[in-house]
């Protein structure tokens, strides 16, 4: 290491490590992904006490530009050096790195790592994104209630309502999760603006710079904005086909910097597994064991297509660890940005102040029609209608996988939900599965998408939310050919099987 | 200083020092407002490097519990010890501190100190808040729009829309702003959902945890959470008639942990003052010489109502340096949640960032529906409406002040907006007029509500957003005695000045 300490300077050692650490960092002299020595190691070289370089790597690391690994070495995670010609919406990074936050550093450098999607063939087949199709919106009942309820309590609904939200649609919901076993008030239900908000609100409330979320991994991919822009980092936690594997949970639980737990036990994205009943007990009882919060993000609650469900994680929760979370987005319309939290006691208190503090509350007008919609009963028509689309969309989709996939693919069967997940023969880039999908004019999701650092977790996310059962046939068709013309190249001498040739 | 330090300890110097003061401040022993030893004495007293004390003050302000006080002392910002049995809906702290994060304390904090709204008689005269009143709402105008473009476009509005908003609203208030002096086009303008959200993400965007953004204070309280759960300081500013003191804000600008200029230079609130041309261009100037941005708060732009209108800040920007924000909220409806950011280059890819990560967009469906509402030509004529309304409403209560308020008591012209604020005379305290009006019926904002850490700035804020001029009257005159009677007891001798005795 290039790293000298000036004993006569009024700077701190820590400062001095940090700043040329920084400068290494940002001219891509170490590179993202390369380890740094281990605070062992370099104290010992630079012969200072072990705390000052766990001080710096600690100062690197709320800003973004490190991060710890699996195990506990300290990795780069910030991309410098040279720019990228091919990231055409980059920011200046002189200006960006001296001028912004450090949060915004980090998201920065969440956005260089992310996949960049490129162009595809003008009418391709979308398995890619979660946006419920328009086709199946009721637009027409949902215009008579926003009709309605402007007709009768207009004014109010045009004013401020309250950070909560809007009360009849919080007792709606109440009641609703009353049904489902967890017992709540409307009082402990906090609307917010999209699940996505409940995420941001959830982990403003928990996490500090520094701090650890575990989740399980591959996971949902806008988690990991939040988790940078809060200068915290991740404890990946392994999956199985039951839910989150509990020794890993367990481990993670144990670090001391983990301060939160992210659950997904329904229909899990981008996996589809539902959580057993014994994985759901394991993950609250391990809470309670080491006292960690929980966010139980239940997004498509709605959407099972079958007939049993199992209890959310909220309603086994005995000690008011876990804060529930659900949305309107996926079983109704996204447009809405109506999503909600449910908590009790300081967690309540704590949600509420960062709601207020970050934009104060939801608009009550569309909270009011969406609880005219709801209670007139269509709700759960609409519900019924789209389970036996999703049923049929799923079912046509495991008949064409098991018809046109090569050995070596398997898949597991969701219980509800729109995502689909292909797991690909050993040594398969999701990446080039979706490169040569897109130019294919078939939209998949790379696994690469839903990792920490980009890692590929070796599957592909379909969504059947844009696709009838026609072209699920017809892509999964082309899906195959390309997997089995991938795993062929794998196997085959010739060619580089890292980067197989374009002709192939 | 009972702080021992255990240099055979594994634990680091600077964590040693944190942890025990973090204790004192927790159990009430160092008290609210108290000042900490300065550096140079502790060190000192310890025998150790100074730079480890900083290490150690720098902790406790990221955590809320300190900060950096006028001049350069560290001061307790937190209220421990024994339990303040008047807060009612007060956390449980030792769980608070143990389970939240930093920013989640900094925002409890801020709660305990916010002046707490006590019960008033039945029908107040409300001067108390800056909602607008729902008597002159354009309901039925606005309900034609909804139907009209959910008939129209309705599945589109139902789902996502894009990170940035809906395309045709932009369009219309990028050429307002052009209107205005501002070359901005739709690609620069960021729907968000409300002022309050718009402040959220410049300051994220701007803001580390201990550094420190400019303010002129008095100024609106709602960004004080926002600071705090940054880990963030304000660096106060003197506000002049004319506008920020520009030596007062040319210092906070040298500060070197200032990161961010926060600036309304029309209508502010509190205080009703609108910058002279003169102080815009100086701003302007500052932030130029000191690479430092601004945020342009503009929230009640549209409410002048006086015909001569000045530019905005950015109109006079020209290193991009200003993001400019606007709403809908005080000049249409409040419940739309529809506010706006102007930014260019860097600051407007972070901000875009920023928005997607923490609620991905706003909803298309309101910001369709208000566009719609302005295209026809409604809002403009809602604007001639109301601008007539307020400028009774504040002749009404000049014509009142000069009438019923004693001498000492002074009070600016606003040019627009709902605020007026009434300088009390020396002595008399803000609280307490507050609290002697609540209990008479008549609701002001104390000036207390509108400082950083709750000092007197010595006014009172009216809004005379609910209140019609019989109103205004009634309320002034009736407010007017009792400053004058406060002004009294502080010349006579008798009860303590401080805290004039209940039966005055």
């Amino acid at each position: 290491m290039k790293i000298k300490i000036d004993r006569q300077s009024s700077k701190g050692l820590a400062k001095q490590i940090a700043d040329q650490l920084r400068r290494l960092i940002q001219e891509g002299e170490l590179r993202l992904d390369e380890r740094l020595p281990s605070t062992r190691l370099l104290s010992k070289e630079l012969e200072i006490n072990r705390i000052t370089v766990t001080q710096a790597y600690k100062e690197l690391m709320a800003e973004g530009l490190v991060r710890s690994g699996v195990g506990s070495g300290t990795y780069v995670s910030f991309r410098g050096g040279a720019s990228d010609s091919t990231q055409s919406a980059k920011l200046d990074r002189s200006n960006y790195a001296s001028r912004f936050s450090s949060g915004v550093l980090a998201l920065w450098r969440d956005e260089q790592e992310a996949p960049q999607m490129g162009p595809s063939s003008e009418d391709p087949i979308h398995f890619a994104t979660l946006v419920p199709d328009e086709k199946y919106f009721p637009v027409q009942a949902f215009r008579d209630c926003l009709d309605e309820v402007m007709g009768r309590e207009g004014s109010r609904l045009l004013q401020y309502c309250g950070t909560s939200g809007y009360p009849p649609l919080r007792e709606y919901i109440a009641e609703r999760m009353r049904e489902e076993g967890i017992p709540a008030s409307p009082e402990e239900i906090l609307m917010v603006n999209g699940a996505q908000q409940g995420i941001d609100l959830v982990l403003r409330c928990f996490l500090s710079p520094g701090d650890k979320i575990a989740i399980s991994l591959p996971t949902y991919h806008n988690i990991f904005p939040l988790i940078g822009l809060l200068g915290a980092g991740a404890a990946p936690v392994r999956l199985t086909d039951q839910g989150p594997d509990l020794e890993s949970l367990e481990a993670a639980a144990r670090d001391p910097a983990v301060r939160l737990l992210y659950s997904m036990p329904n229909f899990h994205n981008p996996t589809g597994v539902t959580s057993s009943l014994a994985h759901r007990k394991g993950i609250a009882d391990i809470a309670a064991r080491y006292d960690l919060p929980i966010l139980e993000d239940d997004f498509e609650k709605d959407l099972a297509f079958l007939d049993e469900s199992l209890p959310p994680i909220k309603a086994l929760d005995r000690g008011g660890r876990v804060t529930y979370l659900s949305t309107f987005s996926k079983s109704l319309f996204p447009g809405l940005r109506i999503g909600w939290l449910m908590a009790t006691g300081d967690t309540l208190k704590a949600l509420l102040l960062l709601k207020k503090a970050t934009d104060l509350e939801n608009s009550a007008l569309l909270q009011a029609a969406a609880y005219e919609f709801c209670s007139r009963g269509y709700y759960d028509e609409h519900l019924k209608k789209i389970r036996v689309m999703i049923r049929k969309r799923m079912e046509a989709s495991f008949d064409a996988l098991s018809r046109y996939m090569p050995d070596g693919v398997t898949w597991n069967e969701p219980r509800g939900g729109y995502a689909l997940w292909i797991r690909l023969p050993e040594g398969v880039s999701s990446r080039r599965i979706y490169e040569r999908g897109r130019e294919a004019g078939i939209l998949v999701s790379p696994g690469t998408l839903f990792t920490y650092q980009g890692s590929d977790p070796g599957g592909i996310r379909l969504s059947l939310t844009k696709t009838d059962e026609n072209e699920i046939r017809r892509g999964l068709e082309k899906l195959g050919r390309i997997i089995t013309e991938e795993t062929r190249s794998l196997k085959s001498p010739g060619p580089a099987t890292e980067e197989p040739s374009q002709h192939l």
